[in-house]
């Protein structure tokens, strides 16, 4: 039988380098004593493991709970007691003005970006092409490929702040913000994956308000952030305005594998998102929904972020902070100040070893991070040489293995500087 | 702010006529006392939700089982024990020769039509572009919609066979099926969504044969067919081939909100969903998987599919066709063969009052069906008038209600033919 694709399958069925590497991570990892540094998959928080399968018990022993979580498919919007708990607790909590027409559900944050992407750029009725400008790379890998369109994506360089002897920090630079008619969103994640970056409150107000004054709707990839599943380790406020998409997840409060995606914002993105829902997905799934939906009624669910979900990545931020910044003393390697999400970002500055080589090495000697080269998407053809210098490393596993893959790490990068 | 969409935007997120009459339904249900004839939520059948609701109880008391389900993202394929469990039971049990390399999972069935749509139809390197050929109308409502370039479907009007007074069955009209090079792929649901028809063994193996000679990929959607769940109530058989793709779903097994596809078919179509789930979903869920997965292995799934699950529709599909058969008597009316799925298909033959205005005064009465000109996706020009002569009842919720729905709608139509 021939293989004859459409030119859009040619795009999301070809092999892409990150599918590619997905797939090189999946057979070192199937090859046996590897340490996992490389994927998002959140850690087990025992309180909130503990929480959840409480609930799913009630859920296997109330007959009316079992069908509403499993046995009746849901509006395009999503599970309307869920959407009605986030509604009210977004507004009385933060005075946001959110009510159950801003929230759509989605079949995780992925789907949702792949819709909300392609509803806002592409070609335009107008004539123009629009795109998603992501004002500060590096930025999630898993956007890359998602756009219908070539040119889905048009992205900027940072400023680096050098911080310390062994620090830094992305800030968005406002001078090549270049917002324009051609911008259909703007774009970032907060925390930043694979950076931990957290965007300040104040470059955040301040995108809100340039991209409110052009009409650009602003899109927060929440998926590690605030309010929940809350792994931001600093001061930094939830955030929500006018113009915001804020597009929150259920994975990294611990269920993955449940692919529940909540996206907050203005009402014609929330029943476009409705519309495509029905079109791509009949209906979202109601696990998730129905899952956490008493946990957001009485507050349990952010009051375990906070004392438990959220402790349980700073303390292992911490330590994997401490051990490799100590390991590579005296080398001009720099870590990004890790203000949340579960990744340290390395930056091996000047290092005569690319990371794609240095993806390799580690491989060979059993620890699997993600070469950063993946995560400027938009900036493809750019010749910065940072996007070479860059390694994602996961510490949300078991710590014995991280420390032992951050010793490893630290080795074959100090070797490379001789 | 400007509600500025992409063009793929509008084509998605603008009200097709499917969503216009889902909210209208919605909304005349949300209004309170009305009789729901017009959804595919399937019915509630005590055994199997009682198997379910205890393998459930086992997820929520088992740590490792409760990780599996929710805490761990799957590979962009699904949940590799679940596939094994596929692989091992349709090759055991049908001889098919189909391994874990021949199926993916999928967040339900709608997902994996809009990913084989689009990866199958649409513009193609060679320049043709081609389309989805749907050899048998009326065909499922929810194609309709799905694919990103216009022309994705091209139609046929089947050859109409009347059976004894009140019945008649549509054939697939082998002598208008115009295979051609711009054939991406042919499709079909077994049994029908809208029609209750079961495409019979020959006619597949026909269509298998000639769509096989040209290469041509023969999707099979087996939502509500074989082997499970197996809402079939006549002698058909499973079927599968070297070119076919078949679509089954957790569904109408009594899962619609767990959102689990499963498709089985050729390597390069799996790999090409697995990408396209990776970029348009990150992964697909794992819990349905891994509740049914044991179910799998020690056939009890089947075996609840037999026992109960067919019985459950077979049972209401004998009497709703008698009790609409019986209120009919005298009139030109028509039902289709009820063969499988949970409607019957009503051909109100030279009514002079057209589907649409008759689903507007049955919603007036209280009792929501489905006008049948919404189920001729890729025939919308055609002047065939039988299009606006069909009505879809689902007959799978409370029996009173559905008797007492019959007997209005069989009022209603009397009455037009007056």
């Amino acid at each position: 039988m021939s293989h004859r694709m459409s030119l859009f399958g040619e795009k999301f069925a070809g092999e892409s380098g990150i599918s590619l590497l997905m797939k090189d991570l999946g057979a070192a990892l199937a090859g046996g004593d590897q340490i996992m540094m490389g994927g998002g998959n959140p850690g087990y928080v025992p309180e909130i493991e503990q929480a959840l399968m409480a609930r799913l018990g009630k859920l296997s022993e109330d007959v009316n709970l079992f069908r509403r979580a499993v046995g009746i498919y849901d509006a395009p919007q999503g599970e309307a007691q869920c959407i009605e708990a986030l509604a009210d607790y977004l507004s009385q909590t933060y005075g946001w003005p959110v009510g159950p027409e801003n929230i759509c559900l989605t079949n995780g944050s992925q789907t949702a970006f792949f819709m909300l992407f392609n509803l806002l750029a592409g070609p335009c009725r107008d004539g123009v092409h629009r795109h998603i400008l992501l004002p500060v790379t590096p930025e999630y890998i898993g956007y890359a490929d998602a756009g219908v369109h070539a040119g889905t994506f048009v992205a900027r360089r940072p400023r680096i702040e050098l911080i310390g002897e062994q620090s830094f920090k992305y800030r968005l630079d406002f001078d090549v913000l270049g917002l324009s008619d051609s911008t259909g969103a703007v774009c970032l994640s907060r925390p930043t994956n694979p950076t931990g970056n957290v965007i300040t409150d104040a470059e955040l107000k301040e995108l809100a308000r340039l991209t409110e004054e052009r009409d650009i709707p602003l899109l927060i990839d929440g998926a590690y952030g605030l309010p929940f599943p809350g792994l931001v380790f600093g001061e930094a406020q939830p955030f929500y305005s006018n113009n915001t998409v804020l597009c929150l997840s259920l994975s990294k409060v611990g269920l993955p594998a449940i692919r529940t995606g909540i996206v907050i914002g203005p009402e014609w993105i929330v029943q476009a998102l409705g519309e495509m829902n029905g079109i791509m997905s009949l209906a979202p799934g109601s696990m998730g929904a129905v899952l956490v939906e008493p946990m957001l009624r009485d507050g349990s669910l952010i009051d375990l972020c906070r004392t438990h979900v959220q402790p349980f990545y700073k303390v292992r931020a911490e330590q994997a902070e401490a051990r490799l910044k100590g390991a590579l003393r005296g080398t001009p390697c720099r870590l990004h100040v890790p203000e949340g999400a579960m990744f340290l970002w390395l930056w091996m500055k000047d290092c005569p070893v690319p990371a794609q080589v240095m993806y390799e090495r580690l491989k060979q000697r059993g620890v699997l991070v993600v070469p950063g080269h993946h995560f400027f998407p938009g900036l493809e053809d750019d010749d910065w040489t940072h996007k070479q210098e860059c390694l994602r490393i996961t510490y949300s596993q078991n710590p014995d293995d991280v420390m032992r893959g951050l010793d490893i790490i630290a080795e074959e990068v100090v070797k490379a500087y001789r």
